[in-house]
C-alpha cells in the first residue's frame, strides 16, 4: 500500500510523527529553501531516499492538490491507540474534538471525511472495525493527504469506545437528519466526540442511546439529505465558528 | 437518460413544475394516503404510467435515500433560462441565493454540489457550457434527487452571466482557499451569487475580477483544502445560519 502525502506540513509531520512509515520523499527540481533543506536533513537522518522530479510531474501525479513541490510516499498506515487520541484531544481542554464514524462503508466518503476532519483541525478519528471501511490506499488517496494530519483509531466495538470517552469527560454528540437540536443552537464549547452515522440508516441504536445529544443540520425548503462528508464539514465548521468566535482573516 | 426522483416533495415538484419530463411513477405496494392519491391523480391527468413495486425493491434501487415509498423516473433534464433563475431568486429580495460553478469537471462533485445546494434551499445554479460537466444521468444520480429541487441554467460565458446578474442587483461572491475574508465575517444578508471555483485552480481570472468579494473557509491547523462539494456545503450553511439567525428546531 502506497499513499502520497503532499506539502511541507504533511511531509514534515509524517517524517517526525508516528503512524506513517515513509518510503521516499520527492522534491521538485530547482526547489530550494530553508524548509526544503530541513526536510532533506530529516529524511537523510532516517535513511529515507530523496528523489528529485519535475514539478509538472508531481502535478500530474497529484492533480488538484497543492503539493508545494514536495511529496512523501507513505508505505502503510498505522492506527493510533484510542488512549493516545484521548490524550491528544484533552490537551485542548474544553475544546477537545474527536470524530467517531458509525458505519461508513464507502471509501470515497470516508476519505473525504478524513480530509474534512483534518482541515477543521479535529484531533482524531475513531472508526469501527466491523462496520466501517478500513484505511485502504484508496481511502488515503481520497483524503488528499489529510490522513497525515489526523490520527485514526480502530475499535472493535464503537459503543464501548464511546463509554470510555464519556468517562474521560467527553460529550457524545450524534449528528443525524432526525436530530432534535439544530447544530447552530448547540453550544460546542466543551470536549466533544462528534458521531457521524451511516447516510442510509443514520446512527445505529447502540450508538444513539449513548449520545448526550443528537443534533441535525436544519434543511431549507425540502426534506433532503446531505452526503456524509458534506454533513461532517458543515457540523465541524459550526463547531470551529463558535469556538473561534469571529477570529480568522 | 433516466434519473430517479425520490420522495413526495421531489415527485410532486417534478410532476407540476418545469424542467423535468417524468416517464413513470413508482409507488410502494400498500402505500395509501392523501399525498399518494394526489400524486396518482396528477400523474393520471398527464397520462404518466404508475407502477406499484415492493418497498424493499425501491430501497434496493435507491440505497441510502429516504424515498418515502414513492419514486419518479425522469427521462431527461431541461435547463432553465438564466432570466428565470433571476426571477425566482429575486422573489426572495435581500435573500436571493444563486450558485455559479466555475469549471467543475468531476461528475460526482457536481452531483454532490447539486444535492447540497438543494438541501440548503439555493434558488438555482448556473454552470458554464464549456468548462463544466453537463447534467448527465450520473450527475443526476449523485444528486440523490436534489436536481428536482434546483433549477439549473447553462451559459456559454460565465463571466458575462455574472455581469448580467450584477446589473440585476446581485453581489458576486467568490469562494476560494485564498479569499481574503472569512465566510464567518462576511455579511450574507444580501442577494448573492456564490461562485465556487475549481478544486485545483480555484477561480479563473475572468470570474475572479468580477467578484465583489472573495471569501474563504479558514482552515484550522494546516493549510489543507476541502472537496468542492464539502466547501460549498460549509459556505451555504453559514449563509443560511446568518439569515435564519437561530431559527430551526
Amino acid at each position: 500500500m502506497t499513499a502520497m502525502i503532499p506539502g511541507f506540513h504533511g511531509v514534515r509531520r509524517a517524517l517526525t510523527g508516528e503512524g506513517i512509515r515513509i518510503k521516499e520523499v520527492w522534491i521538485a527540481e530547482g526547489k530550494d529553501s530553508g524548509r526544503i533543506r530541513e526536510i532533506i536533513q530529516i529524511a537523510r537522518e532516517q535513511d529515507i531516499p530523496i528523489r528529485f522530479k519535475k514539478g509538472a510531474e508531481l502535478s500530474r501525479i497529484l492533480p488538484g492538490v497543492a503539493h508545494q513541490g514536495i511529496v512523501a510516499l507513505a508505505g502503510g498506515f498505522t492506527y493510533t491507540d484510542i488512549d493516545q487520541l484521548v490524550g491528544i484531544s484533552l490537551q485542548h481542554s474544553g475544546q477537545g474534538l474527536l470524530i467517531a464514524v458509525d458505519h461508513i462503508t464507502d471509501e470515497g466518503n470516508l476519505g473525504a471525511l478524513i480530509r474534512t476532519a483534518a482541515f477543521f483541525g479535529a484531533h482524531g478519528m475513531i472508526i469501527s472495525k466491523d462496520r466501517c471501511a478500513g484505511i485502504s490506499a484508496n481511502v488515503l488517496k481520497k483524503s488528499s493527504g489529510g490522513f497525515a494530519h489526523l490520527p485514526i483509531a480502530r475499535v472493535v466495538n464503537l459503543g464501548r469506545a464511546l463509554d470510555i470517552l464519556e468517562k474521560k469527560g467527553f460529550w457524545i454528540i450524534g449528528s443525524s437528519g432526525d436530530g432534535d437540536l439544530s447544530i447552530y443552537r448547540f453550544d460546542w464549547h466543551r470536549d466533544v466526540v462528534l458521531v457521524l452515522g451511516n447516510e442510509q440508516r443514520g446512527l445505529s441504536p447502540s450508538v444513539r442511546k449513548r449520545c448526550h445529544q443528537v443534533v441535525s443540520i436544519p434543511p431549507v425548503g425540502y426534506d433532503g439529505s446531505l452526503n456524509v462528508a458534506v454533513a461532517g464539514g458543515v457540523v465541524l465548521s459550526e463547531v470551529i465558528r463558535q469556538r473561534k468566535a469571529l477570529q480568522g482573516p
